[in-house]
């Protein structure tokens, strides 16, 4: 399968109108229960960036806030630099469904040219199971979305309503794919959600903002081998109708590729 | 000595023009080796929302990124509501020094309202020697801000040149300052660089983008006791000229406050 005819890579694709916006259209196939999957969202911001033609260097932060609902459709995408320096280039990002209406997307990027440096990784790739000696994990609710990632958890059943929301498991695209930028920023949104772990079930859930921060540069990327990242993730505090969520992504070389932390509402179905 | 009289609500202080925009002025109480320190405007930012006439709820989350130098001076704050639902409220934040030029400060926030849901904190409190029963650290360098913050390090010397950078400390203001929203930002960015931490000296370095994430509302804000927080942080990865800072923000009772990450440009003086 040629990278452009992955679903993912079809989910992520925008089209540069005549009059300079950028379009795209929600995937069926990365479709969640009532609006897109996030990380498809996230990713396609990434990509308007990665694309366009005044980057300056690598993906080093973003953050996006979802501040209203993406409808199955078409939407209009708006990156842009605001300031770029030496090293680093700061830019506002948007996505509208109308011309005419608020921003469903708000969000901020930061991208950089890495230099070489002292380097040192604090965060460490687990020993654990290779993903080739786990099996699939059967996606927890039927949503599209949850189809093409392929999970394989280290430490048994994430749905298991514990005391304690961290799990860990292998992360990869179904079909396989190389990971790239836009992969890891989607990833970054594919962990069960923190409140599923601790219910043992699903609940009403919507990601309200989301941040990544890269630690690794492009060449260094496309130097990962293997078609798997590695993910830990955990919670913080569920509190008044929001919990967070943190995130680690490593790939299968041991490589940390992102960090990544999210504010989630929820509904509590106990009151 | 009343809070307004504090430098620190001096140093947030906002004037409304008559032509409807929010000026500010850099602190020399909060002055930072060649610039503000970066609490300091992101508590700035904060205190422009926390104003504002249009303001729902409570700071849930923000991003601010630092695009460029605030010199000392005159600075025109801008907070904007772009999409406020029943629960959240979504804004961009930007400062400028000059109309005509590109923004220092770019941003986004989100602001909510709790409601009574099942709640847990999983990040608890460490089992730590109170901070009365610590001495103030010394500044690690001869920069104004720092003199305003009373850090007392429960774990002996921070800049002690280790293979780990996490740090653990009381924070105080100086003087003595009851905790609230701004504060508790300003916290988020007052941790000892972690490379400095690593290498066991400063070197130069600047803040690139900060987000934090906040656990409580203003109420149980206002409820807590004691003048001092308890910061834990750490860096998961230095590489090439950037590296990460994690942190997390507790009151004296053991609320978990705020949540905070931010990636850092750094000079390598050993090349």
């Amino acid at each position: 399968m040629r990278s452009s005819d992955h679903p993912f890579d079809q989910a992520i694709t925008l089209t540069l109108k005549e009059d300079g916006t950028l379009h795209g259209r929600t995937s069926g196939h990365y479709w969640n229960a009532i609006s897109p999957f996030g990380g498809t969202t996230v990713a396609t911001l990434l990509q308007a960036m990665l694309t366009h033609p005044q980057r300056l260097g690598d993906p080093l932060a973003l953050t996006v806030n979802f501040a209203g609902p993406i409808k199955e459709g078409d939407f209009i995408v708006r990156v842009s630099p605001v300031r770029t320096g030496r090293s680093t280039q700061h830019w506002q990002m948007e996505i509208r469904q109308h011309a005419d209406e608020e921003p469903a997307i708000t969000g901020t990027a930061v991208f950089a040219v890495r230099r070489d440096t002292w380097s040192d990784t604090e965060a460490r790739l687990p020993d654990v199971t290779p993903p080739d000696a786990l099996p699939r994990h059967p996606a927890p609710a039927r949503v599209p979305f949850l189809e093409r990632y392929d999970m394989r958890y280290v430490d048994g059943d994430p749905l298991r309503g514990t005391e304690d929301s961290a799990t860990r498991c292998w992360i990869g695209d179904v079909p396989p794919r190389k990971l790239d930028f836009p992969s890891v920023a989607a990833y970054c949104d594919s962990f069960v959600p923190r409140l599923f772990v601790r219910k043992g079930a699903p609940t009403p859930i919507s990601t309200v903002t989301l941040s990544i921060n890269f630690h690794v540069d492009s060449e260094t990327l496309a130097q990962q081998q293997g078609m798997f990242a590695f993910g830990a993730a955990k919670a913080n505090a569920f509190n008044g109708g929001f919990y967070d969520q943190e995130g680690r992504i490593w790939s299968q070389d041991g490589a940390l590729l992102a960090t990544t932390h999210q504010l989630v509402w929820f509904r509590d179905q106990a009151l």
